[in-house]
């Protein structure tokens, strides 16, 4: 079992990305299939503990942010990473097309309702990245949310969405919310084996759609609007990690052990009980006892 | 009738403010009580006019927040300014003791669910900004916020917390929310008066309550918490506004004058049909015509 470590994965504050330097696929930490249910369960068993620790300790929030290109594994990591968690204490919203309710608020509302409390962990499967993802991409979706305001539309946009976001995510950092955020990399030939396997599975068809075979001839700009997305939005205190998704399975294990590292960094402990409230326990102890 | 003029009552942009300076009671723009009926119909009436333009062009959103001491008069400015709008397009949010469920999120996040969409009025009958004006005062509030983490209890957090607010506010205007927040400048004799008649008049009874008497006596750190507040927050896009409030009917006329010239700066327009839309009319009324 190789050693995974976090740090490699980060991406730096004010880092100059290019995704062509990152790897798709990287050296496996397992060895084999039996060596990767091993380590997960382990990952998954700590992790647990954490939740609890984080539930009962209630200081902080963890937000999880999951970005990436279709069939990068963004579903089966939430799924094998987090299935080991108590429900009550975790979260996942999946963001798709906004309702039009949304559309009629800013762009960062309809995250900001269900941003985890604290004690709770927060999943998000895409996010308001979105927002400067597919929408830089396709700046025409502009016109749906309403922005008719030229200043708005403007060259600033994605610098001013960028600044949002960033000031959005101190914000909460300071009022005790830890964000990790994960970029899954896929190589566009992996994704190509990945669709034309749901093509062929008849109970993964469901997962294919023509629109997602249609935005894989705008990968080359996907890939610009991450690599600008993640450079001027991850700080120190919210960082992005790249993680290779060619291997799904060592996607799972790097993501679970980031996971992990940034929990144990919080250094949590379980509350203690003040000298008063110790006699009091005491006190009740001898009146259950009777 | 006395013209008014909004700016007077403006905090300038980083200006440094006594509200000592600042007066409670001015020279009222009415001659009496019948002048006063008239000039506030007249500006309810072309309020309602904006809010129904507001709504069709789906541009803008307008968010109102109110601050002041208790019996102030943010309820009679709310109830006999907005009365004549539409409640359609309008929603007023009172915002007293936080729930369980919103302490356990950031300062921020129970008033940001209920921030107005594009088109709509938003009423914040106290706000966000009660996180630096009354948690201020008694900062022990902070214990009930979950805040154990000692750098965010630290000198520092009231800065932070102005920075937080500025933050969303330059989002919010960014995205298409104009931001007025008023101030009603109320007299501590003016006040003593105001709850004495509480007390003699049984209807009001119901207005009062022994905390809001023990909260006089904290006048002074208040007076320092509003001015350190709005002087920190008074932005040049979404400014605050100090209205003398000794004299009700005053205040109502200095406050609908103020919204009104904020929606007349916005030079909104029906949307106007395109030609293709233009031909569709036509040939619609064509039909219906048969």
């Amino acid at each position: 079992m190789k050693k995974i470590n976090s740090n490699e994965f980060r991406v730096g504050y004010e880092e100059k990305l290019n995704l062509k330097t990152r790897p798709t696929l990287s050296q496996p930490v397992y060895e084999n299939s039996l060596e990767y249910q091993e380590i997960l369960k382990q990952h998954v068993t700590e992790l647990s503990e954490q939740q609890e620790l984080l539930y009962a300790s209630n200081q902080y929030a963890v937000l999880m942010i999951f970005q990436a290109m279709d069939a990068a594994g963004k579903d089966g990591v939430i799924k094998h990473v987090m299935s080991g968690i108590n429900p009550q204490g975790c979260q996942v919203f999946s963001y798709q097309h906004p309702s039009l309710a949304e559309l009629q608020h800013d762009f960062l509302w309809r995250t900001t309702r269900n941003l985890p409390e604290r004690g709770r962990i927060g999943i998000f499967n895409r996010s308001y990245y979105e927002e400067v993802l597919i929408v830089r991409v396709h700046p025409e979706i502009l016109d749906s949310e309403g922005l008719i305001n030229q200043k708005i539309k403007g060259e600033n946009i994605w610098l001013n969405r960028y600044r949002s976001i960033i000031d959005l995510e101190r914000h909460l950092h300071l009022n005790g919310t830890r964000i990790i955020k994960f970029f899954l990399h896929l190589s566009k030939e992996e994704q190509r084996k990945r669709f034309l396997e749901r093509i062929d599975s008849p109970d993964k068809n469901w997962k294919l759609s023509f629109a997602d075979i249609k935005e894989r001839q705008f990968w080359k700009s996907y890939m610009s609007a991450f690599e600008e997305c993640m450079s001027a939005t991850s700080s120190l205190d919210s960082p992005w990690y790249i993680v290779p998704a060619d291997d799904k399975e060592n996607a799972r294990l790097i993501v679970s052990r980031i996971v992990l590292d940034t929990f144990q960094r919080l250094n949590m402990h379980y509350p203690e009980p003040s000298v008063k409230q110790k006699h009091e326990l005491r006190l009740i102890r001898e009146k259950l006892m009777k």
